[in-house]
């Protein structure tokens, strides 16, 4: 017997707290299955001032999906949080057991 | 000088903090040398019923180490933990350094 | 429209919490934009006598950054951090929105 894996696509979403519940509500809407959350900090950038700007009640929040909702999760939070929270999105590729639940 | 990679596998485990010690003494006894966890929590599904099934008090496991061991661990998981545990497994290809402790 | 990705490559660092602010700084220093950070805890293995060493009050670290931009910092880790401290670091490539922040 050998582990048989499918590919899928991790989208990692770090943003503030007050809003995981709405990222997690409009993910679930446009096809994630579930979810995984961490507490996380952290810092980057802030606009033309460029200045170090800490981000304390974080989350990081992945969804493990097919690359077609990752896709649409990702532009969805693009169009709908970029300009007013700060948020930091990304993929990757990655293999999966128990594929039919992702 | 330059920084000298080696490709190994980076396999993610989350479930429930609970099987915590089972899932990592499996993973040492099947090759892992090490792991990294932090506290996790989430939302999936929970079988034909589909309803949203909370997970708190989860634990998300990161084991990297050689692509046979990773394997050796996931169908280890997938045998012993799936039809009785809520557990996500998925692996994905990195590049580290000081190869010899992995 | 569609989302449009950028590939970057994510650094993760897993250290003693008492070298975050180090690490940070110097990965600032050699040109990452911000960073992430989340609590872990793990174990490994310890030199020659290859036992189990405990690593709690540990922060796990992720920069999201070009590449040549990882590899500076990986090698600064290495040369710096690796002889004196317990240091996991591995790198990944992913997919990130927003690429004028990274």
């Amino acid at each position: 017997m050998v582990a048989s894996y499918t590919r899928r696509t991790l989208l990692t979403v770090i943003c503030e707290a007050s809003i995981e519940a709405r990222v997690v509500a409009d993910a679930r809407r446009l096809g994630a299955h579930g979810y995984t959350a961490t507490e996380a900090r952290g810092g980057g950038q802030h606009g033309e001032r460029d200045g170090h700007w800490p981000m304390s009640g974080n989350v990081r929040i992945e969804i493990l999906c097919e690359a077609a909702v990752a896709d649409a999760i990702a532009l969805h939070l693009q169009t709908s949080y970029f300009a007013t929270y700060a948020m930091v999105c990304y993929l990757s590729d990655v293999s999966v057991l128990r594929s039919n639940k992702f």
